[in-house]
This record gives C-alpha cells, sequence and structure tokens, in this order.
C-alpha cells in the first residue's frame, strides 16, 4: 500500500531468478570451501552520497528468493543522505553472499539511473512546470524492466516503450513514402486510421514542421537543435496551432535541460539517464550474534 | 572461421528474440499504419567516432531472425575510423524498423564498452607489457553475455564470471572465520580443497599482504591504493614470493592505469568499462531500387 | 518482401515450439507404433468456407521447425474461395503428422478471427469510411500475439495491447480520485503529464461526455449505448470539439455494426472477433509418389 | 483439501506471469499518470448469469502474485446464480489494475468452456447414463492447460491430451500402409506393439467398422454420422463384440447430444466447447475505508 | 527421410541452447587465452565398443547451432561395430571445443540407454516374440526427451510417459477408495468413465489378480515376482480373460529377462535401461589442413 | 540456517516447475476417474539402505509448489541407517500422488551420487588426507543442478563447471598450437594472460609432465595411468615443483581410489559417481484420519 508500489514496473519472479543465476551459477565456492555457509549473518548496505534510491524491492525479493529475511528497507524513490542505512537482511552466510552482488548490482544501477533522472527533471520544472521529462528508448538491451522502473522513480516517463503502441514518424519512414507533397494526405490516413493515439513526427527544421502543424499532425520532435532555435520554433509553431505537442530530443544533459524547458517544449526525450556511472552503496556483511 | 568467431560468447536463439521482444513486443505501429511494411529497403550503420566494433554478429543474427539479408559486415573486434561503414542489410520496410534501434543499441553499447576496455588495455600494456586488464562483475544486471563478448573483444579477460568457480576471500567471508591468528591454517585448507584454484584474497593493508603471502596465498588483491603505494607493496610482497599474483582493484580509470601497470601488478580489475556513454553510429533507411 | 511481410506481428521461435510441444509432447506414437513414420508424403490444405486467410507464416515455420518443406503458400491477408489449396507440404510421414493438428488450428483460428474482423471492417467502411474497427484486450490469454496478427490481417488495429503505452480512464480509475468536480483538474494534469498520449476516458453519459470535453479530453468512450443515442451524443459532442474523438463499445456485431459507424463515431471498440467458430479447412495427407 | 484441489491441473508459476505479462508488459499507465496507485481498494467479481465457474484459484495466484489477498472466492466447479458475488480481493490500486483485466479474461473464458461442458455432459447423462463427453485437441493453441482445467470442471474428460499416450488411426495413417487387406495384421501388430493402450480407429463406414472390429480393434470413431446412423451401428457392433468401444464426432451440439448418447456410444468427442462466447462477469474495483 | 526421422521425439531449440550453455556458459576460456578459436579444424566420434547409437540427431543441431558443418553422420538406430567412426564436423577451433564434451554426452547417455535397452529387447523376443518392453517413469529428472528418444531407438516404448492420459492403479490409490469389497464398482465407473484408456492395476498378489480380471480390467501388473510365479500367475489369469494385459515389473535384468518373457507375459517394465555405464566413445579434434 | 543451506546450489523455481511438469503435464488421470483428488493423506519416504540423503529441499520445493506440506524432513547430506523416516508431507491425494514420483527420482538418483561420492572420498582421505575427489564434467546433460548439488553433499567438488573459468589444456587444443618446442612459450603467455587462474594440461607421459612443470605449469593430469605409474610420476615431479597440482583421471573407482590416493596426487578426477543404480527409497501414501 505504501508509495513504492506505484513504482512496481511488472518484474516477473523468472527475471528474479535469471538475475541471481547470472551472478551465481551454482554456490559461492569461496563460502562453501570455507565451510562458513551455516553461520548466521547480517548484510547491511548504506549509501556513500545523496541518492534517489531505487530497486529495493527488487533486492527484497532476492533476499526471499534464497531464503532471507528483509529486516530493513526504504522504498524506491526515497531520497537519501550519505551515510544511511537503506536495507538489511539476515540469515546463513552462503545465501548472503549470493545476494551480496546481484543486489548491489540492481541497487546501484538503478538508483543511478533514478538520481540522473530526477536531477533532469527538477531542473526542468524549476525552468518550466508544464515541461516533462521523456526518457528514450536507447537502454542497454536487456535491462527495461529494471531501467524503466527506475526512470519512473525518477519522475519521468517512458517516451516510447517499444515501438507497437505509438506512432512516431522518422525520416526512416518518410522515405518510403514517395514524393514529399503527399505526406500531409498520408498524415490524415494516419489520424484516421490509428485515431486513438497522437501523430508524432520527428522534424529537421521549422518549415517542415510547420507544414506538418498545418497538415494536422498531433506533435513535432526537433532532433539536437540549440534551446534558443527550439524556443523560436515553439513560438511559431505555437502560433499555428497552441495544442501541438512539442518535443525536444538530443544533446540533453544536465547543463542545458533548464534552458530547453524554458524554451516551452512540452516534452524533452533524453538518453543520457541510462549511462553514467552507478550509484555508490557500501555493503557490510558479518556474523549475527 | 573469421577471427570473430573467437568472441562469440554463446548468446541463446531464445536471448535474441527476448531483446527483440524487449523493443517490439508485436509490431511497428508506425510502419503498419502508414501501409509501407513490404516495400523492399536497406539499412546501413556507420561510424562518427574511432571506434572498436562488438556486436555486430548479434545484430546480424537479429536480422536473420526478421528474415533481412545481412550484405555488409565487419567483424567484432574491428578498429574502425570515424565515417564509415560497418553493417548493411536488406528486406522489407517493417522488418527494417523492428531491427533499427534493438541492433543500434547492442552495436552502441557494446562498442562503447569494447572501446574503453581496449583503451585501457593499451594504456596498460604499453606501461607495462605483463599487466593484464581484467573486469569486474559489476556489470548492468541482466547484460552479463553481451557484457562479456564487449571485453574479450576489448582485450581484457572478465575477473570472475560469478562466485561458482573461482576462490576469492573477502572481508565479509573472513569475518564469520574467528580468530584472526587462525587465518592461515584456513588458507592451507582452502589450498587443499580446491587445490585446482589461486587462492586469492583481498587485502586491506600490507602487513595482512604479507601475513598472508607467507601463508601461502596464490594472490592477493588491494582495493583503492594508490599506484605509489601498490608499487612499494609490490616490491615488498615480491621479496618473499616473486610468483605471487598481485592484483589491483578500485578508482582505475584511463588517467591513473598506466600508473597502476607501471607498478608491476599482474593485474588491474575495473568496473569502469561498463558504464560511460555508449558508442555513437548513424543508421540510415531507405528504399532499395 | 511480400504483402504477408506486413501482417508478421513478432512471434519468437520459442514460441513455436511451445505450440507444436502442447500438441505432441514427444512424438505421434501412432505413427511410430505402424513403423510408417520415415515414408515420404505429403500434407494439404483446403478451405471449405470463403475465408480471410491467416497463420499460414506460422504453419510454415511449423513445417520447418520440423523439417518439412512447404510447397504451396498463400500469404495471410488472402480472400479464398471454398475448396481452395491453401498450403502444402512434404516430408516424412511422422513430421506430417507431428505438424497436422498445430498447424490446423493456428490456421482455423486466426483465420476465424480475421474473417470474422474482416467483416466488420467492411460493414462499417461502407456505411462510413472514416470509422475503424479497434479490439479489445478481451482475446483468450495466452493467444494474444496470434490474435493480435488475426486481427491486424482482418484490416482492425487494436485498441490497447495492454495497459502500459496508452491512458484510458476507466469509472474504476476514477473512483479513486475523490469528488468529481475535481476531475477535470486531474485531465489537465493527465495531459501534461502524458503529453504525447491521446487521453481518452470511458463515460457513462451525455454530460459527463460534454464535461470532459470541455475539460480539454482527447477522447471519449461509449459502453453499451445504442446506435442512435450514439448519433445523438457525437453531434452534441462534436460542436464542443470537432476534433474529439469518440469511441463505441460494448455490444457491436454484424447486425449493428454499420449503424454504429452510421452514427460518426472515430472508431467502434469490440470483442466479439475474438470468439465464434473457428475457419473449417480440409487436410488430407498421402504418401508421396 | 477442497474439490478444487481436484481440478487443478498444473499451471506454472511462469505461465501465471506469462499471462500477467501479455496483458501489462510494465505498468498501468493511467493509475500512475494520476497518481492513485498506492490508494487501498478492493475488486469483486459477480456473475450476470448462472455459470459453472473455472478459473478462481489461477486468478487467485495472479492476485497473490501482484501483492493482492485475496478476500473471497468460489471453487472453480461452483455452479453460480446471476448476480452473486464470486471472487474478492484487496490491496493498492495499481495492483488492482494490473490484476482486473487478465483474471476476468481468464475467469470468463474458463467458465465458458466448463459451463457449455456441463451443459453438454448433463443432457448426454440424462439420455444415457452411459454415455461422457470427451473434448478434442482443437482448442486455441497457447491455451491447453485452461482449457483442459475448464473441460474437466464442467465434467468431460479429454479425447487425448496429445499424440504420444495414446492410438487413434486416421485414414492420414492408414494412407501409408499399403493394401486395404493388410490392416487386420498391422491392427495385430500394434496391439501387441502397444499392449497397454486401446487401439482405437477412424472408420467412415459400417462396413470398415465390422472389419475392424472383428480384426481385434478397441474401438471405432465414427466422424459425423447422424445419430440414427450411429445408433444403427451400435447395434450391428455391439453383436460383434459388447466391449468395443464406439465413439462418436463431428457436429455434436447442445440441440443433439441426447439423441448420440441415446445411440448407445459410450463417448461422443467434441471441439464445440473450446469455442463461443466467454461467460460474463461484472467488476467493481473501488477505494476501501 | 531416413529412418532417423522416426525416432526424433521432439527436442526444442531452446533446449539444445540449454544443454550447451549448461556446459558452456560463455566461452572456452583456455581455447581463449591460447588463441586459437579461429583456426579451422575438424572432430570425429568413433566407437569404443558395440553400441546401439543415439543422439547423433541432436549432436549435429549443436554443432549447426555453434556454425558447425557436420561432414559425416550415422543415424540413430545404427548398430555400430568398435572403431567405427559415427560423426564428424568441421569449423573453427573454438567452436569445435565448445561443442566436444554437450555432444559427446549426449551421444554417450543416450547411447548406453540405447544399447541396454536394445539387448533386453532382443533378450526377450528371443524368448517370447509378443513380448515387449516398456519402461517406467524413473529417468533422471531433467532428461525425458533425451531418454525417451533412446528408449524408441532402443526398439522398447515408454509405459507410461506420465500420469496424465493413461490409467493406473496403484495401492497408493487404492487406500483412499475404503473397503476392498467396493473396489469392483470403482473399476466399474473408471471403465465406463475413461472408456478409451485401458484400466490396469497393479497388483499383490494372484488372488488381488484374479479378482481384479473377474471385475473387468483390461490388465494387471506384478511387481517383483520371480519368472516362475509370473508363468504360473500367467496360465491362471489368461484362463479367466485370454485378453487381459499382464505385466511384470521390478527387478527385470539381462538375467532373467528371457524367463520373464518366456512366462507370457505381455509386457515387461523395466527402469534398468536409465542408468548404467554411458557408451564410450574417442573423440579427436584437429587442424583441417 | 541449518547445514543444508550450505548445500543449495541455486535451482530455480522455474526448474522445479519444469521437473513437475515433465512427469505430470496436467494431473494425475487416475486419482481423477476414481474421484479420490481432495481427500487428505499423507505421503512417506523411507530408506532401504544405508543412504547419504540429497535433495529433499527440492522434494520439500515440489511439495510447496503443489500446496502441500512437508511434516518431517531430513537434511541433504545426513547420513541415513535402513529402514529411517527421511521425509514426510500430508495434503490432498491428487497432490501427493502429482508429487510422488518426482520427488522420489529426484530423492534417489541425487542420493545415489551423494551416496557414491561420499565412499570414494572416504575411502581416498583414509589413504591419504589431503587428497580430494572432483568430478568431471560427464554427468547426464539436464541434470548439472541437481548432480553438481549432490556432488557436494558427497564431500566432493566439482572439477570444472564448465569451460568459461578454468584452463586445462587438452591435447585437442595442443593439436593447433604448432611445433611442440614452441609450447613452454605459449604456457608463459597463458600464466600471464590468465593469472588468476591455475594453467592446468593434461598430459600423456612422465616426460611430458617433466617439460611442463620445468615450463612453469600449475599442474597437470594424467588419464588412466595405473596408481603404481602415477606415485613414480608424484615423486618425480615434486622434485622438479613442490608445489605442482597432480590429478589423476580416468578409471577411477572404489576398488583402486585409495591407492590413487596413496600415491600422492591432490586429486582424483572421476565421473564414476554420476552413474549406477540410484539410491532405493520405500514411498507409502495413505488416508490421514
Amino acid at each position: 500500500m505504501s508509495a513504492e508500489t506505484t513504482y512496481s514496473t511488472f518484474i516477473t519472479e523468472d527475471a528474479i531468478d535469471r538475475l541471481i543465476k547470472e551472478d551465481v551459477p551454482y554456490l559461492d565456492l569461496t563460502t562453501w570451501a570455507l565451510g562458513i555457509g551455516s553461520a548466521p549473518g547480517r548484510i547491511e548496505f548504506f549509501t556513500r552520497e545523496k541518492t534517489v534510491l531505487c530497486g529495493t524491492e527488487e533486492a527484497g525479493r532476492i533476499f526471499a528468493r534464497l531464503g532471507l529475511t528483509t529486516t530493513f528497507r526504504l522504498p524506491s524513490g526515497s531520497v537519501v543522505d550519505p551515510g544511511q542505512l537503506l536495507l538489511a537482511a539476515e540469515g546463513p552466510a552462503d545465501a548472503l553472499h549470493i545476494a551480496w552482488k546481484v543486489s548491489l548490482n540492481i541497487l546501484e544501477y538503478t538508483s543511478g539511473i533514478a538520481t540522473r533522472t530526477r536531477k533532469l527533471v527538477d531542473l526542468a520544472r524549476q525552468a518550466n512546470p508544464r515541461t516533462v521529462i521523456v526518457t528514450t528508448r536507447k537502454g542497454f538491451p536487456g535491462t527495461k524492466e529494471l531501467s524503466i522502473k527506475a526512470v519512473l522513480v525518477g519522475g519521468a516517463l517512458p517516451h516510447r516503450l517499444g515501438l507497437s503502441e505509438t506512432i512516431l514518424v522518422f525520416e526512416q519512414h518518410r522515405a518510403f513514402l514517395g514524393a514529399v507533397a503527399d505526406f500531409p494526405a498520408h498524415i490524415q490516413r494516419l489520424k484516421t486510421k490509428a485515431c486513438e493515439k497522437k501523430v508524432l513526427v520527428e522534424v529537421d527544421s521549422l518549415e517542415q514542421a510547420i507544414a506538418l502543424a498545418s497538415a494536422g499532425v498531433d506533435g513535432v520532435q526537433f532532433d539536437k537543435t540549440t534551446p534558443d532555435e527550439t524556443k523560436r520554433y515553439v513560438s511559431a509553431l505555437r502560433a499555428i496551432n497552441p495544442h501541438l505537442v512539442i518535443i525536444s530530443a538530443g544533446g540533453v544533459n544536465e547543463s542545458n535541460v533548464a534552458a530547453y524547458a524554458a524554451s516551452g517544449v512540452d516534452a524533452i526525450a533524453t538518453s543520457a539517464v541510462y549511462f553514467g556511472k552507478p550509484a555508490d552503496f557500501r555493503v557490510t556483511i558479518a556474523p549475527r550474534q
């Protein structure tokens, strides 16, 4: 019932098992060879820097799967100061060692994404409360469930989860459509055929955007225009259709996101949150008296 | 039979299918709604910067899976100058659009890792031809097959693929072993029990390392010691056992890797190659005459 | 490159294998016990009634998976008269018997859906060329890939593939939003937050629809209103916002779909195509000389 | 320990997870965007018509998987009057919305099959208490576990679960056996080789059936003979072998099943229960005080 | 089209991939570290003893999956003298090394089962041409597809593939049925309800078997009776019902199988073929000029 | 927290479900047809001979998965005298029958391996307390998780879990390396490149072993040398390098393992524990009052 439920994109039990297996196919050989596997112990995770936390629910599921008992857990979305305990669990030493790095990696990678996302979201919101951050499909293949959760926890939305439920026309589509002059007719057909979706088009120039806005598209996406250009384009386009959705994509980062937001766009699409250093947590494992 | 075979860590067909599904659960709705799906086309990928290429074999498998024909492909491991064609395929527009981003993301993420790895490998080798780069288990959960391939392509080896076939004693293990004075006896038992493996121990100080070297460990790993400290430690330890494996881990990057190598360590363990910006490729999709 | 490519929603190899296994876990015991497994033979499928064909690509993949050679195949989307050959393959008798019923069932179920869909699409289009048919999420759980392919082949679009990329507010959501008077403010927030999606709301009455249209929703969905009511509602709502998307859902069938289309709605949502009798094909298996 | 246990054909946890994922790949975007995900709520399912209930165990497992608490549940096999509560659960709004349609679809499709099956079983039993209903392999591919559970709940048995553990010789097998005159010898070999199975043969005519009964087959299956013909055939065949199993298949429905049963056959094989309208349930979701 | 097709129980591509992964999760580290992975080579498998071959088709699929070309292959079921080449493939050294042990293990385990099975089948047939060998469900969990293929290749049939399509009443079932006197009535109900199956019962004594034969069961299974007892029982029971299926199970081996067959039973059920030494093959890998 | 935790190599929930499905795809038809499925009962497992127990944790997970309650369970690793209760569970008769054979087969196969392993371990240890038993990769494909657990429970270690984390040079590798004289240089490169692993080489003769020991390999493996030869080789090699790891492989069994251990080798590699008769347990299922 807590806020964390809101962030639980659906991650299957099999995905949890696969992640464990990826790091520990059979056993922790070191623990086994030392003969300490059944000793009762405790694992604790601490922040080293200010972090928007993510992945504690998945870490908790990994603990449960390995027979460990979670004794403390802050929910995803918590903003945590340096040096704070964020997660703790108890159980036999071998299970603690199996759980250690896979849960740490999940926590650090997803918290890294969530923290970077929150930063962009806050910067954009301060500049323009109506501008939202949306994240592209450029995550590391094989990580979408975890990455999308981190994005949501950070306060952004996925731009498009995949290709199957949204309309975004790229130059790479238009190349197959024949004469440029025919494109408005194609837009009309698209709008009728997929009437429940907004029809968005990636554009190269203001001229193209104006032509499309006149043709009735629901939104345009500019790729790698500067904040100044973008501001100018937004004004010109709003004059044609005040409801036109305008998206800036490409080259967005913490230093320029406020300027993009101030340009008046509805959304800023970015891939930058997916990469960069993971969050950094300290882990202790010790016997339990 | 080409060199690329050497780099093909085993990636299952199901993994290929899952990666496609992750990005395109059913269809490219835009292509479908535009009615251009069956038009014959071509996709081409070009570098934008100097890159150690990775993932072209997997991209080729994605193309094959979707009924596309690969017409040009450089093997993983190729060092490619900016602006070069690296991969091309032909087939119907809908398959090209389904293949586009998933193959691009695989190419860019793995080439990014391979390029960063090669940089570290080259810098280390110039400073000390006997020092190797090994990569930690700190990759993004869910990406191990692709990440390990990229590491191998870059010229490094995984430090440990998982916990089940190597011995590395952490403080988090020793905490369960009781009195410090008993540790040499534990080392002896470990060496007998797991006689086919090297027994490595992560150490906090030179004193600890000396004690362990005297007790017969096969190797020690220092975490976050400076290159200067490391150099001093290496000298001291080689005096005890010239065959002792010495590993530096923690905080390694392009600016200090040469100094670490010059310290005389056998291996430098790093996580840094796993994160950072993906490589950047340009993609064109166009009709085929 | 043929039209059929356009319809190939992404069905994994593992899904193909699971479907075969579901019907034939190990072998055709009868063929084996009769000792006829290696005899060369041919399988042929014929229509018994006029059918919009679907699933021949998947049947072809089943044949390939079992070592059979497809010798004739009409693509999905073909409209086929009674008594026509639609698919044929050759190979050893045991593989033919393993392939028989699973491919037949795929063909008959998906062609049944495609045929019913095409019927509704044609009836709606004749009454109003701008009205499209969209299909609900009420398919048989476990069949979505095949069902969606059949819907596309039939000429309709899925209303929503799932919950994760579209916005449709049900009464079951509104119940958690507090005072009815606050709903317009919620709509505004939704539109800003999910600016790339159309915000659709299922409504109970014209009054509610008018209030929402005034509040700026992109579309409304009526559930189980009659064609006459719907027509009246459409007129009233278009007067407020000529671009409002209006959807009729519930109780649509071949006898009333034209009336719904004539009411002027943009889309008609239906579940009816998912159930009903499968198409009926005749199959022969015989030795090949 | 309740009767429901008897009906739980084995459905894996992974199947449960796949079914949820099929409808909700990541999250309910509407719930998330409205910010109501963590509000406590309740879901309730009610019949609209008299129904033989099925699938409540699987719905309960979906609830559990999503962190919901089932507070009321009638077991599969219950015969429920219109307007009755059959299932209820509590938990956060986002989990309720994720669970809603997938559990409803499972309940409605399987209860539809169970209800149609029970109808045929009751009609047949009234006409002839010794005649059983068996269901063919013609279910929707991908649904066998759920479909077979529904069939059992309805009181029938699967005719053949697959090809691997039963012997049924079709014309499509005989075509590979050479001269008709040799068929009795084949039957003898089959009976010896697969001595633990009954050897059944699908026949076209009484003459064929008589020849086979004389040759020692354990049973014959008539396809699409009328009830009157069937009655005559049964008499003729029982005179030869009173223990011969006689099965009617093809074209069976609620209007003629009693006549087929009255003909004296041992079993009536039907596909009709698999398709037809799902059961119809009403669902409420509301906040919990 | 060859005889081998007859033996191909359905083994999925995913199963092939899982088997490879089980032995080689990523790469052959030795080959990689030696830098010989891309050298062209050849692998050859030779018998060391007389063997009924099995698993060459699966080995061939492993080769294909790894990009190797099969250049020679004897089909499953071949009886091969010592020292003969049975399988050969060509391709790069790393793929040869990845393929080596997993294909060898499949070949040796399944050929071991096939060879032991064929031995029992031949011994039984010589003693009594009408007695068949059937194998129990006591294979190593996780190996059923491979084990069943080997059993079929050896000339036997699986007694029961699983619990879901055959009727065999154990004492462990009867314990729940109440008074012994009621058992005949239960048998009657079983025969009606599952009229398409033979009703078999495992019995403890001749008395029990006689009572059941009189009650109409289709077959009885004796567990661990001696050949002499069995012979006596068969005579007594055939006098009651000449068509009664009589099965001997328990303790069967190469030294007594002929005696059991001579007792006149229809089938001999055994687990012994599943365990025992694998077949022994010699493998060479060498460069190809 | 008990000792059994130490032995729990990681077996996924999906693996548990697959094992159940392999034996019972849908239901126990016999239980269902008898109508006894919901009767409360109890299952009990007893040893028939002295056994090193294994697999009770997995059997317990199967019970839990099927809704049964485990009421008694000895941990893996227990040494149990004949006739002792080792495992018991309670629940409805149908779940008991579904659980019966799959849990029994897991228990019997893994306990068989554990018992044979313990025997070899004890015999070797008595002859030489420093010699360990390691098991090869020659287990039945598809059983590695269960087999490795049994090996660990028996007191041995896997020689190599797979090819990806250890270095063992076979003749099949050397064949690609060119002139024999160059091999020492290759060894040096291997040792540098894979400095964290011991470099082991399989050798044919003492001469070869001496050359390699001089070249700096960490260990040598002799295949099928007699205990006497081995003893002589050990002496000769220890004179060169007292720390050289020496392994005997091939043809080891209970009658010669002590002699091999007495030869002074560090490890004895064997495949023999994987095959041989499973342990033999007695199972009762009965109603619970």
